[in-house]
């Protein structure tokens, strides 16, 4: 649909900046034994907000915005990020989703980011969206807490075709400052999954826009975890434009979409993970959505809002 | 005033990023017969968010600046628009105002952007602001449901002086996306227009800055016009630093100024509209003005405020 | 600790654009008899806000953000400055701090911005937060209703080491647009300095991000220098990630961290000052503070709020 767009050169110009001010960004950048550039934005880097940013913007593939700010939830006002994009599918699917698995040792690794658009992984998205990048650079993004071993590298390089020199790899764990920024900013991704679960073709969304806050760093990475899904569970607005043709349908969609619409709402992440025995299985998947959505239908004009804010459950979240 | 400040040359530097990542703001870029380059932000074009924010600060002749995110207004947050300038009336009225009507066959289409400031359309509002621009390169935007002909790229090219490969044209309809972005990025511009038919020199203005929310998409040219003046009736704010002597003579245009001092206020533009059977001169022209304003005076350093936003209205004149 | 960051080097390329585009900022640049580069954004020059925001990334030596726009207190929507930086301590401390008092004949001029990490002035501050910076190149702030003379630029030249023709100065008075946005750009320095006397160690604060309002311009310095306190110490908010191991103090230093918790709180600054006889030393200097402060622990993951927005004194304060 959007070939001509490369989601990897465009992130590549702006991991480029990492480059050049590591200090700026509070990171720091070596070489792998094969040569790929990694960038730690929170491993034993301290990172910070502005690595954040830039790190979610790589996820997005440069194909996305994301931008810094108070944003007000009830009485509370709290750092908060605001993404957006007009290649929605490219953009929150084909890139930010973190949806590679790699096998790193005993361990598994989450990859996310450009570089997912030439691996093909998953291959059944690329397929939904008609979309794969060609490049002869990659960037990918890794929430981990630890930095790439030579065999990771060796994986991503060989799925992607790139040779390891032209390969960026940014790391941050998801209990950093940087990592929780760029968690809380996969909120428009989390909506647009949740609608797809639903049966909304993600090809028909035009434009997508959210924020949510980010959470406050101090916490081991169960926490840290708990607190992005309630940023956006219960903090979480997400605004979309649609060509919908079955509006009854659209709507129907709606209604179910809001993360109040499943049975497991209303506590904090963490009392709802501990309560089921830390299995995400026995959580009810509907849970995993933005508080508010509006969809715009650009076949008719109209907009639904479902959900709303839930300041209270947040103040609790957050650590207040 | 400003005299070494160039508009097109401004607005050329922005322009060029259109150029050089069409496929990045999902604008098709073409060359006319005579060289011109033409870019389609809507009308064939997909368009975007972004594409609608360039769009306005080449409007603004690169002497302003537009941002995207969310804001509120009453229960409401929606994806906005905020422009402003130290420059305004350069801006607004030099730049931004549509107030060029080009005969193109049977047709007429309302140029605006930094090449008026060539052309000098209209010559009275340049003699009113005391500027023109002189430059080799120029920018036009046509807000227009079709891309510009070979005749009225002839027309433009000869009124500004600039030759065809110097030229480049930048159209979206009212309805799409851009469209509608630019146009509800023209709040600041309203407000001053409305000030100005109440008395008030715009060359004392030094300083201005307002909102608007981005009306929702999908419908045809009479809702989406009908909406983005809804946009900046019921939610249009604008804060302007006037040069202002004779205090009470400016408190009495700032409380005729918002929308709501006009006898055909309340209603959703639409239902305004089709009640003057769609007949603008029926309509009462001191509704063209936004919902809230703040006017500080620097001679003083008081600030005067009048109207409010109105989120009523606003919710069913954005289709909800 | 940061030692690779030069805030110096930094805020030279930004300050770089008021050389390359004075008309849009509304700067006039000139040299002083030694070859300085002097840029005047508001003494004989009208400035404007975005070389007020310009003027405070500069002050925070490129190692902080700001960013302009509405923001809401109250019922009140306004023009706001919002600050952020991923190293608080260099970033307000060690160069936004105005903390260089410049004898300048009879005059004593007060310089900020990064040339301080230079010339280290004064010492106790940069021994405290473990910087120095190491440029060739350097750039002083002035908030001044003069120009410097060039006894003051030799005294700059000698005390940081740098040649004349290396150095940039730029100089706006409290009461212009770009001054009074500078000012209120202080919000987070004026949280910090007030948790320092407080006992919090600046060192240990990782990132702070924060806004204010900016005062309505119009009025002499008097009323000028009292705004830019009340946007502040009613309308600021700031937000602080610190590491600290003692709770039980970080949360007893909150407390009294917020205006509130001073005497003099409650009226605008300039009957506060007027009552005080125009003597800074007879107002309680805990008053010296932003309306609302939250903390985040990062050793703890908890967060303190303490004070709140006083929408009414800052209307009144606002001139409204």
């Amino acid at each position: 649909m959007v070939k001509a767009l490369s989601v990897n050169q465009l992130a590549w110009e702006k991991a480029k900046e990492f480059i050049d001010k590591p200090e700026l960004y509070g990171v720091t950048v070596s070489k792998s034994t094969a040569g790929a550039t990694i960038v730690d934005a929170g491993v034993k880097a301290q990172g910070g907000i502005q690595a954040g940013k830039k790190l979610t913007e790589l996820c997005l593939g440069g194909v996305g915005k994301a931008r810094l700010g108070f944003k007000t939830y009830g009485n509370l006002t709290f750092p908060s990020i605001t993404v957006s994009s007009d290649h929605p599918a490219v953009a929150m699917l084909g890139s930010q989703f973190a949806g590679w698995r790699i096998k790193d040792g005993d361990q598994i690794a989450i990859g996310s980011g450009p570089v997912r658009a030439l691996a093909l992984k998953p291959k059944d998205v690329f397929e939904e969206i008609g979309y794969r990048d060609q490049s002869d650079k990659a960037v990918i993004t890794l929430e981990s807490n630890t930095l790439p071993s030579d065999a990771l590298i060796d994986k991503v390089t060989t799925a992607s075709g790139v040779s390891a020199s032209n390969l960026i790899v940014v790391v941050a764990p998801t209990a950093s400052i940087a990592g929780l920024t760029q968690v809380a900013g996969r909120v428009v991704e989390v909506g647009i999954h949740k609608l797809r679960t639903l049966g909304l073709n993600p090809n028909l969304i035009r434009y997508a826009m959210g924020y949510a806050p980010i959470p406050p760093v101090g916490t081991d990475f169960e926490v840290a975890m708990a607190r992005t899904n309630d940023a956006i569970l219960y903090g979480g607005t997400v605004y979309l434009t649609v060509d919908y043709d079955d509006e009854d349908a659209l709507q129907g969609i709606i209604n179910h979409a809001p993360s109040m619409a499943s049975k497991d709402y209303g506590k904090p992440f963490l009392q709802i993970f501990r309560e089921a025995d830390k299995d995400f299985y026995k959580i009810d998947h509907g849970l995993f959505a933005p508080a508010l959505l509006m969809i715009n239908n650009a076949k008719t004009g109209k907009t639904f809002k479902a959900g709303q804010i839930n300041p209270n459950v947040l103040m609790q979240a957050l650590g207040f």
